[in-house]
């Protein structure tokens, strides 16, 4: 018997002023706080870590504060496109989707990959042929139009840069979005969900659907889920990174979450963090980002922070 | 100093009977040695690791007896999606693309992604939209067009099912091709290239563009590039695995590819192989199938191998 605990996380990176504010910065804890309390509850009334993180990132989608689901950003051409992907640690099965559009939940499409398909990680307009035939919940552009991710794309449309999660002094800036835990079994699981970065162009996959890179989970060890800039968590297959440091190392959960940012990502000059559980209920959340959204929830304590 | 070397594979998978005949076995040796000779020979000519695996895999892409470019399957629509990644072991930078048609050499256009765009990973459509702005070649869909291929697709077809590299009795499937090089200042460089799965559906993408999954390199450890059922090796993240083992288990190179293939990958369920190399010039080719198109050249001795 293991003791439940939750993890989630809603992006890295700079906190701009405005959300320093006492009522705004309650909103984004507010939000975390939902999603840890709802996946908690689950999890108490014996619910598999999976369930209880595929429902903390879907309440997370739904919130248009997060850039995931509902409050994606916008592509270089005004669109939204979603990745998501799960891992269940007890028989590392795995399932991932890259550059949906309309699809309300993308977390439960990988879910439904993972236990449906016969594959592993689908992507484009074929990966959405797919969620129509499983019946799957399709949104119009409306519902993923925000005022605050429309003006941000703007801003950063004529630059031709692209912006990532909280890289600028911007208020709207939010991130990826997270989960890991551990059941009472012991069972531990990721989900992780985004709509990638502003003004992203050319069909670009991040980290966040890579198996490995922003997600791994495997009993033995840990259950990580990234976030920050993409490029640098691909090319460190951070998430998998923590996992052998553990299982080939010998390091503890919190060496590995450690080294894996704080050396590794940043040796590649990449900026970011990573929630982290293991089969004991240890967790580690370290970022080298000025902040990283994030919150955990166990019998003892609910903690949620920015900065 | 390094003394160079260059490893490549055409797959693995279970090998036909008619493809053990002398006639047609050398047919695949001689297409392998062909890629290994002008791979040396850059290598020789002080290219770096990156330009010899490169040009060993376009070599191969061309070749139609291999499942990449030209010799590319067919999908569930009757088309040809190729996927394909590299990655310099030196900066650990990676490029990579997925679900592309058209493309004649896809292991190029992972090249330009890696040193021209802001990005690792594009796929779909618009990596399309990127190739054709960066001035890449597009061929006519006949040009991926071989017959037995096709003939392999219409077999599949009706039954519903997938097939793997070298799955079935088919004296005609033949697999995903990979080169891995040290040279001789120790950089370390992997290339892998594929036309997936025949009767693949749904936008599935293998482990083949997957940066830790299919592809890795890193001058500290290794250059990995797997071959065979790409679900497992995601699951595993099985090239970062040889690294890892290397890296924080101290094992050798062969202790690594050895029990990344016959430990990890087997108790997943999973089939296949790789070829790995290290900044010494050792060499390692494991596969858990019946074969693997394989072969290794360095100034001692040239070598390939199916069975």
């Amino acid at each position: 018997m293991s003791i439940p605990s939750i993890v989630v996380h809603g992006g890295s990176g700079e906190i701009p002023a405005s959300i320093r504010k006492t009522d705004v910065k309650m909103k984004y804890l507010d939000a975390m706080k939902s999603a840890l309390d709802e996946g908690y509850g689950m999890l108490k009334n014996g619910a598999s870590a999976l369930e209880g993180v595929m429902m903390a990132v879907q309440i997370l989608e739904d919130c248009e504060l997060f850039n995931a689901g509902k409050g994606s950003v916008f592509t270089v051409k005004g669109e939204h496109e979603m990745d998501a992907a799960v891992m269940d640690g007890k028989n590392l099965e795995a399932g991932a989707v890259a550059g949906v559009q309309g699809i309300k939940n993308p977390v439960r499409l990988a879910g439904d990959i993972m236990e449906h398909s016969p594959y592993v990680f689908l992507a484009g307009r074929e990966a959405e042929e797919y969620a129509r035939r499983r019946e799957f919940e399709f949104m119009p552009a409306s519902y993923f139009h925000t005022e605050f991710r429309a003006n941000q794309w703007k801003k950063t449309r004529g630059s031709g840069e692209m912006q990532l999660d909280h890289s600028s002094d911007d208020d709207d800036q939010q991130g990826t979005v997270g989960s890991v835990a551990v059941d009472e079994k012991g069972n531990l699981a990721v989900a992780t969900s985004t709509g990638g970065m502003t003004n992203k162009a050319w069909g670009r996959i991040g980290d966040s659907p890579l198996i490995g890179a922003g997600t791994y989970a495997n009993n033995k060890t840990c259950a990580v889920s990234c976030t920050g800039h993409g490029e640098y968590f691909i090319r460190g297959v951070i998430a998998y990174d923590v996992s052998c440091r553990m299982e080939y190392g010998e390091a503890s959960l919190e060496e590995a979450a450690e080294k894996a940012i704080n050396d590794r990502l940043k040796n590649l000059g990449g900026e970011g963090g990573l929630i982290a559980v293991d089969a004991r209920g240890n967790i580690a959340m370290p970022f080298n980002s000025e902040g990283m959204y994030r919150g955990m929830k166990n019998e003892h304590r609910t903690f949620t922070q920015i900065l």
